[in-house]
Protein backbone atom coordinates (compact mmCIF):
# COMPACT_ATOMS: atom_id res chain seq x y z
CA UNK A 1 0.00 0.00 0.00
CA UNK A 2 1.38 3.73 -0.98
CA UNK A 3 2.09 6.04 2.17
CA UNK A 4 0.43 9.16 2.43
CA UNK A 5 2.21 12.58 2.08
CA UNK A 6 1.42 12.88 5.86
CA UNK A 7 3.03 9.07 6.85
CA UNK A 8 5.64 10.28 4.41
CA UNK A 9 6.31 14.03 5.71
CA UNK A 10 5.67 13.10 9.49
CA UNK A 11 6.38 9.37 10.44
CA UNK A 12 9.59 7.82 11.43
CA UNK A 13 9.68 5.09 8.83
CA UNK A 14 12.50 6.01 6.76
CA UNK A 15 10.90 5.30 3.26
CA UNK A 16 13.27 6.82 0.78
CA UNK A 17 11.87 7.25 -2.66
CA UNK A 18 14.16 5.85 -4.93
CA UNK A 19 13.64 7.10 -8.45
CA UNK A 20 13.05 4.66 -11.79
CA UNK A 21 16.65 3.68 -12.17
CA UNK A 22 17.02 3.03 -8.26
CA UNK A 23 18.77 6.40 -7.47
CA UNK A 24 18.11 8.61 -4.44
CA UNK A 25 19.90 12.01 -4.82
CA UNK A 26 22.66 12.49 -1.92
CA UNK A 27 23.57 15.51 -0.60
CA UNK A 28 26.89 15.64 0.87
CA UNK A 29 28.47 18.59 3.16
CA UNK A 30 31.46 18.80 5.49
CA UNK A 31 30.24 18.22 8.96
CA UNK A 32 32.68 20.85 10.47
CA UNK A 33 32.05 24.08 7.65
CA UNK A 34 28.90 22.83 6.20
CA UNK A 35 30.49 23.59 2.77
CA UNK A 36 28.77 21.96 0.17
CA UNK A 37 31.43 18.30 -1.28
CA UNK A 38 29.20 17.40 -3.69
CA UNK A 39 25.73 16.36 -5.05
CA UNK A 40 25.64 12.79 -6.63
CA UNK A 41 23.35 9.96 -7.29
CA UNK A 42 23.90 6.92 -4.57
CA UNK A 43 22.48 3.08 -5.80
CA UNK A 44 19.92 1.83 -4.39
CA UNK A 45 22.60 -1.08 -3.13
CA UNK A 46 25.71 1.71 -2.67
CA UNK A 47 28.64 3.19 -4.36
CA UNK A 48 32.14 2.43 -4.91
CA UNK A 49 34.30 5.62 -4.77
CA UNK A 50 37.61 6.24 -4.00
CA UNK A 51 37.18 8.99 -2.10
CA UNK A 52 36.94 8.30 2.18
CA UNK A 53 34.70 10.42 4.09
CA UNK A 54 33.34 9.18 7.33
CA UNK A 55 30.01 9.50 7.83
CA UNK A 56 28.76 11.75 11.19
CA UNK A 57 25.22 11.55 10.17
CA UNK A 58 22.53 11.27 8.04
CA UNK A 59 19.16 12.83 7.55
CA UNK A 60 16.38 12.74 5.03
CA UNK A 61 14.16 15.41 3.38
CA UNK A 62 10.34 16.04 3.93
CA UNK A 63 8.97 13.88 0.94
CA UNK A 64 12.21 11.81 1.61
CA UNK A 65 13.63 12.16 -2.02
CA UNK A 66 16.75 13.34 -0.44
CA UNK A 67 19.35 12.36 1.82
CA UNK A 68 22.32 14.60 3.33
CA UNK A 69 25.40 13.05 4.70
CA UNK A 70 27.11 15.16 6.99
CA UNK A 71 30.50 13.67 6.45
CA UNK A 72 34.59 14.22 7.95
CA UNK A 73 36.31 14.20 4.66
CA UNK A 74 39.39 12.79 5.13
CA UNK A 75 40.90 11.99 1.78
CA UNK A 76 42.42 14.84 0.29
CA UNK A 77 39.28 16.14 -2.39
CA UNK A 78 35.41 15.03 -2.84
CA UNK A 79 35.71 16.31 -6.54
CA UNK A 80 37.12 14.33 -9.39
CA UNK A 81 38.57 17.29 -10.38
CA UNK A 82 41.25 17.21 -7.27
CA UNK A 83 39.49 20.19 -5.67
CA UNK A 84 37.87 19.64 -2.03
CA UNK A 85 34.41 20.29 -3.51
CA UNK A 86 33.19 20.13 -6.56
CA UNK A 87 31.57 23.34 -6.05
CA UNK A 88 34.86 25.72 -7.08
CA UNK A 89 33.04 27.99 -9.22
CA UNK A 90 30.88 31.04 -8.51
CA UNK A 91 27.88 32.63 -10.60
CA UNK A 92 28.55 36.13 -10.58
CA UNK A 93 25.46 37.73 -9.38
CA UNK A 94 23.66 40.85 -10.67
CA UNK A 95 25.33 41.06 -13.77
CA UNK A 96 23.52 41.62 -17.00
CA UNK A 97 24.49 39.35 -20.37
CA UNK A 98 27.04 36.77 -20.92
CA UNK A 99 27.50 34.95 -17.54
CA UNK A 100 31.58 34.53 -16.51
CA UNK A 101 31.83 32.51 -13.86
CA UNK A 102 34.68 33.06 -11.10
CA UNK A 103 37.09 30.37 -9.55
CA UNK A 104 36.68 30.31 -5.36
CA UNK A 105 38.87 27.70 -3.33
CA UNK A 106 39.79 25.68 -6.57
CA UNK A 107 43.17 24.99 -5.67
CA UNK A 108 43.52 21.01 -6.70
CA UNK A 109 44.53 18.64 -3.74
CA UNK A 110 45.89 15.95 -5.65
CA UNK A 111 46.52 15.38 -8.91
CA UNK A 112 43.34 13.53 -10.79
CA UNK A 113 45.72 12.45 -13.35
CA UNK A 114 48.02 10.38 -11.16
CA UNK A 115 44.82 9.03 -9.36
CA UNK A 116 42.39 8.39 -12.19
CA UNK A 117 45.30 6.20 -14.44
CA UNK A 118 44.27 6.51 -17.99
CA UNK B 1 28.38 21.92 -31.10
CA UNK B 2 28.77 20.08 -27.61
CA UNK B 3 31.38 21.57 -24.69
CA UNK B 4 34.28 19.29 -24.15
CA UNK B 5 33.82 17.68 -20.28
CA UNK B 6 37.33 19.91 -20.24
CA UNK B 7 35.53 23.04 -21.24
CA UNK B 8 32.37 22.18 -18.61
CA UNK B 9 34.70 21.36 -15.89
CA UNK B 10 37.49 24.34 -16.38
CA UNK B 11 35.92 26.82 -18.10
CA UNK B 12 34.21 30.15 -17.37
CA UNK B 13 31.20 29.63 -19.39
CA UNK B 14 28.06 29.19 -17.13
CA UNK B 15 26.44 26.71 -19.42
CA UNK B 16 23.99 24.79 -16.60
CA UNK B 17 23.05 21.29 -18.09
CA UNK B 18 19.32 21.17 -17.44
CA UNK B 19 17.11 17.91 -17.99
CA UNK B 20 15.37 16.52 -19.97
CA UNK B 21 12.17 18.57 -18.43
CA UNK B 22 14.18 21.81 -18.32
CA UNK B 23 14.96 21.54 -15.08
CA UNK B 24 18.13 21.77 -12.91
CA UNK B 25 19.16 20.25 -9.19
CA UNK B 26 19.40 23.50 -6.87
CA UNK B 27 20.65 23.18 -3.26
CA UNK B 28 19.90 25.49 -0.71
CA UNK B 29 22.27 26.01 2.45
CA UNK B 30 22.20 28.92 4.85
CA UNK B 31 24.79 31.01 4.53
CA UNK B 32 25.83 31.47 8.49
CA UNK B 33 25.00 27.69 9.54
CA UNK B 34 25.84 26.15 6.40
CA UNK B 35 22.72 24.04 7.31
CA UNK B 36 21.34 22.41 4.31
CA UNK B 37 17.81 23.99 4.11
CA UNK B 38 15.95 22.17 0.95
CA UNK B 39 16.83 20.79 -2.31
CA UNK B 40 14.77 21.44 -5.62
CA UNK B 41 14.64 21.69 -9.12
CA UNK B 42 14.38 24.75 -10.66
CA UNK B 43 12.85 26.07 -13.78
CA UNK B 44 14.70 27.42 -16.52
CA UNK B 45 12.49 30.44 -16.34
CA UNK B 46 12.28 30.38 -12.88
CA UNK B 47 10.21 29.44 -9.48
CA UNK B 48 7.71 31.15 -8.06
CA UNK B 49 8.04 30.66 -3.82
CA UNK B 50 6.41 31.92 -1.06
CA UNK B 51 9.73 31.79 1.04
CA UNK B 52 12.25 34.74 1.17
CA UNK B 53 15.33 33.97 0.44
CA UNK B 54 18.27 36.52 -0.13
CA UNK B 55 20.94 34.67 -2.40
CA UNK B 56 24.26 35.34 -0.70
CA UNK B 57 26.05 33.46 -3.28
CA UNK B 58 25.98 31.19 -6.06
CA UNK B 59 28.21 28.35 -7.19
CA UNK B 60 27.76 25.42 -9.86
CA UNK B 61 29.18 22.13 -9.37
CA UNK B 62 32.16 20.16 -11.81
CA UNK B 63 29.58 19.13 -14.57
CA UNK B 64 27.50 21.89 -14.24
CA UNK B 65 24.10 19.87 -13.07
CA UNK B 66 23.74 21.04 -9.84
CA UNK B 67 23.78 24.80 -8.59
CA UNK B 68 24.31 25.71 -4.63
CA UNK B 69 22.82 28.55 -3.63
CA UNK B 70 23.52 30.55 -0.39
CA UNK B 71 21.21 32.19 1.15
CA UNK B 72 19.65 34.49 3.91
CA UNK B 73 16.40 32.59 5.22
CA UNK B 74 14.10 35.68 5.69
CA UNK B 75 11.21 33.87 6.29
CA UNK B 76 9.71 31.55 9.20
CA UNK B 77 11.24 28.79 7.26
CA UNK B 78 11.76 27.26 4.47
CA UNK B 79 9.84 23.78 4.36
CA UNK B 80 6.10 23.65 3.30
CA UNK B 81 6.15 21.60 6.44
CA UNK B 82 6.49 24.36 8.66
CA UNK B 83 10.51 23.77 9.26
CA UNK B 84 12.95 25.89 9.26
CA UNK B 85 14.79 23.23 6.70
CA UNK B 86 13.37 20.40 4.97
CA UNK B 87 16.11 18.12 6.60
CA UNK B 88 13.91 17.61 10.39
CA UNK B 89 14.82 13.97 10.58
CA UNK B 90 17.74 11.62 11.06
CA UNK B 91 18.50 7.94 9.90
CA UNK B 92 19.98 6.54 12.78
CA UNK B 93 23.55 5.24 12.10
CA UNK B 94 24.79 1.82 13.19
CA UNK B 95 21.24 0.32 13.66
CA UNK B 96 20.36 -2.98 12.02
CA UNK B 97 17.07 -4.02 11.01
CA UNK B 98 14.01 -1.71 10.42
CA UNK B 99 14.72 2.01 10.70
CA UNK B 100 12.86 4.40 12.93
CA UNK B 101 14.30 7.78 12.32
CA UNK B 102 14.66 10.43 14.81
CA UNK B 103 13.46 13.85 14.66
CA UNK B 104 15.68 16.89 14.32
CA UNK B 105 15.52 20.32 15.13
CA UNK B 106 12.06 19.63 13.74
CA UNK B 107 9.60 22.05 15.96
CA UNK B 108 7.36 24.15 13.19
CA UNK B 109 8.02 27.66 12.78
CA UNK B 110 4.94 28.24 11.10
CA UNK B 111 1.49 26.70 10.36
CA UNK B 112 1.38 25.37 6.88
CA UNK B 113 -2.20 25.39 7.67
CA UNK B 114 -2.86 28.67 7.75
CA UNK B 115 0.16 29.60 5.51
CA UNK B 116 -1.13 26.91 3.07
CA UNK B 117 -4.95 27.74 3.04
CA UNK B 118 -7.01 24.90 1.47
Amino acid sequence: MASSTHDIEEGLAFKPKFDADGLITAVVTDSKSGDLLMVKALWKKGETSGHIQRVIEIRVDCDQDVVWLKVDQQGAGACHTGRRSCFYRAVPLGKAGTVTLEFRDADKKFDPEAVYKK
